[in-house]
């Protein structure tokens, strides 16, 4: 038997968890190895010498970095329950909300780590971005284009499960309004619903503390 | 036969020569509909409604939009002349590739917008951007990773061919410094080479009057 892939990470990132539900809906097994992030360690640095930066999926020897890349990846590598669409148009559509998530989607983070004015504007810009999301990437169907869970809908996936956490944790007000995303509402719940999914979201609560504890330390409280 | 494909774009943009570059080494027959950016057209806005931006290609009536996501979109329906390798580990690294241009090649565009200690720091992000891909990303090979020109030769010729340029337009200086950066112009001159691309370049004196007059419009003479 061939030696499991390796993905090195840290909990609970958004990022890692793309890779981890792209491993988990395919059934591949793999070792999970904890980086310390105050600490890396010479493997993620040898690994990702460019970014310094979990994920990074080991397959043998081989290091591939970059979340999306990485789902990508894997979708090539183990063809079962394929994440992209097989018709190129729709792989295009795909990508064209993966780069979405990819460029937009940073205002959560820059949400996250930020207070006052900046704070203000970056939930303004989180809500823009959920907007055209709202009005654009979901259509009519349960998920990203299509029926059943897709790539574009990981990429999404670990932005508003975070959102809605790192939300409470800034305390600020609601971002992610039901009343103004009623799709993206039915979306999460169709995302969260995905057996696979469910089992291997980390808890909300711990989520929640864990998120407040890391924002006070880096802006102080309110 | 089939209608051509067309593509809504304005020169010199180097996301559109992207992808005139894949259609070209594909040989594949397209129509070219010049956009005006002042005065963007319904057909932009109808086609490209989120970012509201050129490159668009219409392949019949289905828009794909983002330079690279079209130049892959193209790669898929028009398998001649390969732009991604067929490994899917080779795969990866070019798209790791195309994501860090994406993310970091920003630095050349926000270049060409500033002035003062904004237009400093620019530079200086430029350059470590080019020591990144100097390091990291230029191996012994010809290309990107091959012996052949590939997509992410495709990413970052729009980036390096368009900097010649704006370094000679901003007028402050070399940024691209051959002997700071030797992997990287043995690349670029190896890229221009390439018949396609040098038939498919625009004319580079043509180019600096066009960028120092816009540099002009917008942050005024230094």
């Amino acid at each position: 038997m061939a030696e499991q892939p390796k993905l090195l990470g840290a909990l609970p990132s958004p990022f890692v968890y793309r890779v981890i539900w792209a491993l988990k809906l395919k059934a591949i097994p793999y070792e999970f190895i904890e980086e310390d992030l105050t600490n890396k360690s010479p493997l993620l640095l040898k690994y990702n010498p460019v970014h310094k930066k979990i994920p990074v999926f080991l397959h043998g020897d081989k290091p591939v970095c970059e979340s999306m890349i990485i789902v990508e990846y894997i979708d090539e590598v183990w063809p079962q329950n394929p994440l992209l669409p097989k018709d190129p148009y729709e792989r295009a559509q795909a990508r064209f909300w993966i780069k979405f998530a990819e460029d937009k989607a940073t205002s959560v983070w820059r949400m996250f780590r930020s207070k006052g004015e900046e704070l203000e504007k970056t939930m303004k810009e989180t809500q823009e971005m959920l907007q055209t999301v709202e009005e654009h990437g979901i259509g009519e169907k349960k998920f990203f284009g299509r029926e059943s869970i897709g790539i574009a809908d990981i990429a999404f996936g670990s932005v508003v499960y975070w959102l809605e956490v790192i939300e409470e944790a800034v305390g600020e007000g609601a971002v992610f309004e039901a009343h103004r995303f009623p799709r993206l509402h039915a979306w999460i719940k169709n995302f969260k619903q995905v057996p696979v999914i469910k089992e291997n979201l980390p808890e909300r609560d711990w989520m929640v503390t864990f998120f407040k504890n890391r924002r006070e330390a880096l802006v102080g409280s309110a």
